[in-house]
Parts: structure tokens; C-alpha cells; sequence
């Protein structure tokens, strides 16, 4: 049986058929607008004949399935996306079964599947690029309840003498997102994080906020491994200064588990989703 | 058959035999040493001749069925109870089923079941008294990972202009804990928070402080209604405050959940203790 899993970004919709990271056939689409996008993604899945389809989308989502507006882009500042019904028009224009959760659940189930926590049942994805985006698998089930997880917007100290940058999160200012996330970085010194030379001490700043958010979920989720992907993460030299800095805040009281890169690359979402129509008919 | 739970706290072990909330015999013994303080419980048990037993406890815990120390205090400052091991103690005196879990998962057991979250299956315990520490419920069982979470410990924005205490936490300072506990308070005001006036500035910093620590939690766990108990939250004038300060913290993004008392009062940490010696048969 040939599944589906499309994840929905804000730059790129990846599509992808098959029942595995072996075998599966993957089309990358622009997102521009949701009548294009969609129509494409649509396309590419009729001509695969999928039986099922999960999707892993950016959020805000509304995931109660007593909703009405289950399965649709919750409030977004994306032109054009704002409550727009993902998985229902998946559902209508393809006649199959389709399964939504954030981006970050889905990683954090293809991680724990093929990648890098495989069998471990309690694992913490968060990612740090555009934005700052976590997800979790609890007891093995995705982590969710009045709503999904919005880790990137915790709030962390911020000592404005050492860095006065404001923050940039348009609904929080300095919450962690505001501060640590790619665009955050930019706006501090100017270039892009992946311009940022490796020994800037931008990237010292950027590890202790890092830290400071880690030891915020290590306290309330207890995660047994992190796995931390985005594009501000391909700066592998920063994942021993936030182990560091996360042992030094944890003072010996919590236990800080291995944090690592996410094994499957720039695969994870979309074997995520994968996994999200799998789960269907289990 | 009639169920033990025991409410270990560091200053009373709360004894109680029954089936539930209807027909618990209760004794309270006084912490002392552990020998004097487990000798006398485990003769209220013998007493009582209960079936199982479960064990609700201050921590931290060694909650790995796979560690050899399972079921242990870990290290604690509470003078003569590091190490202790409180499960093993139980078991070999009595030869019962014992389970052990926190104070704070028990009380959200309590609460979920009989009390203010009946049927609610994600939900978060917050306690505010010597110390403050978390409990959760996702998907109805109690939250664990590598550890069991430390919520008190959390990191909060803390601006010294505002407010110079630099925080009592003997591990990290100024973590929530370190800022809101009940001895936080004290030291901070000159007296014990049940003294302070209701109308004293020192009432809106408490509630901005777990505003703080509430929106992390609400955006990390997500919960369908959160139950605050404690000795500070005595003050029920509070709750209005808090809530008023977590809507504005989560700037319309993420969803806050109702927040209220706990309904079963000084009964919900024995009575979660009953529902972990319950859940042994399950």
C-alpha cells in the first residue's frame, strides 16, 4: 500500500509516496498560493495513487478533532494561508483518509522511528531556523492537549545590558523564538547565522539562550533525548556549547539527556508525515 | 480491599486506608528520622491490613524501574533521607504491591479523578508552598521521561531593578522556585507570605512570577486546565491575578486554560497516593 506524507512549510510544500525512508519518490513545490500549492500537491498524489495521507504542517494548527475548523491553519501571519482548511481539502480532493500534526510532532516521530532516538519514547524535536518550533513524543504518542506545544515562545531571562537587542517575535518580543531564532540572529549583528563567523561570540549569545529554553523543557518534560534540527542548527559546533551551558544551568538537580542533530537530514518532516498516515489504519 | 497511600512530605507522612474519598481513615506522623517516621507508618498499614500501597512523595525520586536505586529519595537536603529507600522499605515490611510516584503527579491523579479536572486527561498540578513543583497527566497517565519533571525549577525573566532579591534557590537562584516559593516571599518581605496584606505590591510580583512560569508550562504542555495548590495559593485572591498576567504573557498565540484551586483541599496528595495503589492492579 502506497501512503502519502506532504510537509507543509512557508517556503516549500515536500511531497512524497512510498512506505519508507527506502523507497519513497519526492516532489519539493513552492507555497505560494493555496489554491497553486495545493492543486500541485494534489496532482503529485493522484498520480501515486496514495492510499492514506499525513500531513506535517507549520501552526498554528487546530488539532481538536471536535473543532470545526480541525485541520486548518489556525491565525497566521503567512499572506493568503490564514484558516485555510489543509486537511480537509486533501480529504475532498483526494477521497482517502488524511492524518495532520505540527511539523515538529512529525520529526519527532521519524526521529524516534528511523533517525536518531530510535526507541526512545520520550524524546523532545525542537528546531531552530525561521523560528523556533518543538515537538514531543510522550509515553510515544505526540505531545498534545488544549492545544499543540508553542515551545519556541517560552519566555527566558534576558539580560538587556549584555545583549539590549529587543527581541523580534511580532507577539512576544523577547521570548525565546524573539530572541535565538535565524531571523533573531540576523537582526543582532547584521548577516545571516550561516555568515556568522564561527569563533563571533553571536554564537556564545546563541547557545546560552538555547540553553536557557533547554533547561526549561528538560525541567518540564524530561525528555531522554533532544534532537535539535533547523538551519541554525547546520552549525554543528554550537551543539557542545549548549550541552555545556545547559549542564551548568541545571546545577546538577535535573538530568540533562544527549542532545543531538536529527539523523535523517532533511528528510525528517516528510517521513514524519509518513508515519502520520501509517498511524491511520494502526 | 482496602488500599494504603501514603503522602510523604518533608515535614508529615500523611497516612491514609480506605477505598476513596468516602471512607479513608487517616493518621498524620510527624517527619523525623526515617527509621521512627516509616516504622510508625508501616504500622498504621499492618493495622489496616491493606492490599497495596502507593506512595505519593516529596523528591527527587529515582522513578527507573531498570535503576537499582528505583524507588529511592535521590539526593536531597532534608537531613537522614538522602538515599532513603522509601519503596523497598514499604515492600519488604508489609509484602504488598507498592508503587511510588510524586507528591504532584499523585495530586493530578486526585484531581482528575475526583476533584477540579474530573475527566480532564491533560492536565497540569502546580504546587506554590516550601517549594514549588509540578505535576502533569497526558493522555491520563502521569508525565515521566528520563526523569520526573522539576517544574520549580524552571528559568524566569527576572528584571533586578524591578525586583533586587536575587532569588533563594540553593541549586539556581533565581529560578521560579528561587523567586516565588513561599520562603522566597519571606525572605523578600521580612514576613511568611500568610501575612502578608492582600493589598501589599508583593501579591502582584507572586502572581507576575507564575504568570511567567505558566505561560513556559502552558506553552510546552499544553494543558486542558491547570490546578493550583500550595500554601501560598491559600490566597485565592491570586487567581484572578495570575490569569489576568498569563493573558497578557501569551499575547493572544497560545491558549490558557482555566486555573483554579484544587477541589479536594489538604486530601488530594493521599488520595493520589490511594489511586497509585489502585493502579497496581489495573
Amino acid at each position: 500500500m502506497i501512503l502519502g506524507g506532504v510537509e507543509a512549510g512557508g517556503t516549500k510544500f515536500v511531497c512524497a509516496a512510498g512506505t519508507g525512508p527506502e523507497d519513497l519518490i519526492r516532489e519539493s513545490i513552492p507555497t505560494t498560493t493555496p489554491a497553486e500549492t495545493l492543486g500541485r500537491a494534489v496532482r503529485f498524489f493522484e498520480r501515486h495513487k496514495v492510499a492514506m495521507l499525513g500531513i506535517a504542517s507549520f501552526g498554528p494548527l487546530d488539532l481538536d478533532p471536535q473543532s470545526p475548523a480541525f485541520g486548518f491553519i489556525a491565525a497566521t501571519p503567512k499572506p493568503g494561508w490564514n484558516h485555510v482548511d489543509l486537511r480537509g481539502h486533501f480529504h475532498r480532493a483526494l477521497g482517502v483518509p488524511v492524518s495532520i500534526d505540527t511539523d515538529v510532532n512529525a520529526a519527532a516521530l521519524a526521529e524516534h522511528r528511523w533517525g536518531a532516538a530510535k526507541g526512545l519514547d520520550n524524546l523532545l524535536y525542537l528546531t531552530v531556523g525561521t523560528g523556533i518550533g518543538g515537538g514531543a513524543l510522550i509515553a510515544g504518542e505526540p505531545l498534545h492537549g488544549l492545544a499543540h506545544p508553542e515551545m519556541g515562545h517560552i519566555r527566558v531571562p534576558h539580560d538587556r545590558t549584555a545583549d539590549p537587542f529587543p527581541g523580534c517575535c511580532p507577539y512576544h518580543a523577547d521570548c525565546l523564538e524573539g530572541l535565538a531564532s535565524g531571523p533573531a540572529m540576523e537582526r543582532r549583528w547584521g548577516v545571516r547565522a550561516e555568515a556568522l563567523p564561527r569563533h563571533h561570540p553571536g554564537w556564545a549569545l546563541e547557545s546560552r539562550y538555547l540553553a536557557l529554553g533547554l533547561a526549561n523543557l528538560v525541567c518540564t518534560l524530561s525528555p531522554r533525548r533532544i534532537v535539535m534540527g533547523g538551519g541554525v542548527m547546520h552549525n554543528l559546533d554550537i551543539f557542545p556549547m549548549i550541552r555545556h551551558e545547559l549542564n551548568g544551568l541545571l546545577g546538577g538537580y535535573a538530568t540533562a539527556p544527549e542532545i543531538v542533530p536529527p539523523a535523517l537530514g532533511d528528510d525528517t518532516g516528510v517521513l514524519g508525515a509518513l508515519i502520520l498516515a501509517q498511524r491511520i489504519s494502526a
